[in-house]
């Protein structure tokens, strides 16, 4: 494999197929061939440049780099949005290494190297192993979109007898219903309409709610966790009076713009918003564990990792067709 | 004291001068002479309102009504913004009554009752022993003021070893330099002007920045927590550079509108946002405590309680001249 076939973003949006040079493996390098990746909203948002696509990799490890102290050739792993990170700085010691200042994430760094592709070159550092449970398009969507909201919930320390609601059932949303219940958690879902009250209710939720038109949400309890996994913001006026005090809200999309919700309530019931991005390395550890324990796995379509296969699938996300997570396999 | 003086807000924003009746002490009522009230800027909201006007009083104890079980006659003690909580919820369980769905709070409820004010009424359960050397006009803004900073700084765990911002030397921007440097941390303040430099050196802030026109913030360390004691919120293009990952933002001023940020660096950056009000009562009396060892006192201005003088405070207040903190005195 001197190189290896990728997938880029181009000016106009179209896909355009290319060859990464493989180079001879340095350090903890590692070869791999890439078998799925799911496909995230954030791929939508650098459809235009000129950069291989995707951040949700599984594949199996064809050739190992000299430093390289774990993996074998033939070992399933994964990856997401980070690559790298430098090692030495307060975050990474504290092992918060999402937030080191010179990670290099998707979007940011090497971006000749993605999952929109047929082989992949990682540090070993950042590849994780998949257990045998989680078949490979299963285990693709859990490597940003399960790592996004398993983070949220694990690392601000959601308890067992919390209430959580889930604002949009989607990529994120319905891995983030299907984790929480799996917690222990009640689960209140909000959604635009009832289309997707079953699918829901399959995944875990114990209440769904529709909120189109609607002038005030009922829900059991009040909410003391709310992950916000669509790009719109909701109307503040229907959630703030089903927050129960204290309550924290993770706003999950990768969208620029402002978060803004009202100063008032905010204050005056001890509101927390936590912002947060995929999850650290122990973390996403914890996730893949906990998904494999309880079989929790992402509803995806399948499409072929070639162009035509991923503008396909890239388009259906667009219209907002998906359900939930496109996976584009070799 | 069959009744005493109050002086209330009117349509027109004048004081006025009336009287509350005392009745017969209930429960654990607790008659109070004040001594001293602080001049705070929610009292600046409610001018308008028919209600007696203050929250941070300071008063010695006339009457105690038939269950009082600790304080007596001569005792001197504080109050705030709350005066009485249900008791029985899940947040006054926990010991947060603060967030109590039936709190009785300044504004919402006893608007017969004030520390703009000769005399009071309140639940012992309320009631605050003021610590024997910090006295009247400087325990009466800990009331308030002191009791909101200390408690986004105690109840979300700053750690000494943290770089705190302070944004606004103002009646809590002051206090809030003042605890968090006692607190071990280092203190950076970023202020409009020079013009307050001096006195927030004094009180203990290790590095000062004036913003206005400044197109970047130079500070020897990120912050950990940043403290936002102005009505306005802070150009976020100049702050989220100086933010630490994970860094906190207490937004503590009391305004209408919406609270605003950047979506990007938010989640990019792990940053969390803690809505907060006042201090519940266990974190008030520490606040208290912590005051009195360390010397914590506001820089105050004193006029007298009366119609003219609560007049006279309020109209500084709102040119922005006070400093620190307006006191009325008996």
């Amino acid at each position: 494999m001197p190189s290896f076939t990728v997938f880029k973003g181009s000016k106009d949006g179209s896909i355009v197929q290319s060859e990464t040079k493989k180079g001879e493996l340095k350090g903890d390098q590692v070869l791999l061939k890439v078998t799925a990746s799911g496909l995230c909203g954030t791929d939508m948002h650098y459809r235009n440049a000129d950069m291989v696509l995707g951040h949700e990799g599984v594949g199996i490890v064809e050739e190992t780099g000299p430093d390289t102290k774990v993996l074998k050739k033939g070992d399933r792993v994964g990856w997401g949005y980070e690559h790298d990170s430098c090692g030495h700085c307060e975050q990474c010691l504290r092992g918060n290494e999402t937030y080191c200042p010179e990670r290099a994430m998707y979007g940011m760094a090497d971006l000749d190297q993605g999952s929109f592709a047929k082989g992949a070159v990682w540090r070993e550092a950042f590849l994780f192993k998949i257990p045998d449970n989680l078949p490979d398009e299963a285990a693709a969507p859990l490597q940003c979109g399960g790592a996004t909201v398993f983070n949220a919930l694990h690392t601000y320390k959601t308890d067992p007898i919390e209430t959580v609601g889930v604002i949009g059932v989607g990529g994120l949303g319905h891995l983030a219903i299907q984790f929480a219940a799996k917690m222990g958690c009640r689960v209140i879902v909000l959604s635009g309409s009832d289309s997707k009250k079953d699918e829901a209710t399959r995944l875990g939720a114990h209440e769904f709610f529709a909120m189109k038109g609607a002038k005030e949400i009922k829900v059991s309890h009040q909410l003391n966790r709310l992950l916000v996994t669509t790009s719109a913001l909701p109307e503040w006026d229907l959630i703030m009076p089903i927050l129960a005090p204290g309550a924290t809200i993770h706003p999950l999309s990768v969208d620029d713009g402002n978060f803004s919700i009202p100063n008032m309530p905010l204050i005056l019931n001890g509101i927390t918003i936590q912002g947060s991005v995929v999850a650290s390395r122990h973390v996403h550890r914890s996730m893949l564990e906990f998904a494999a324990l309880h079989n929790i796995q992402p509803v995806v379509e399948k499409f072929p990792m070639t162009k035509e296969g991923i503008e396909e699938g890239m388009a259906k996300l667009e219209k907002g067709g998906m359900r939930f997570r496109g996976v584009f396999v070799v």
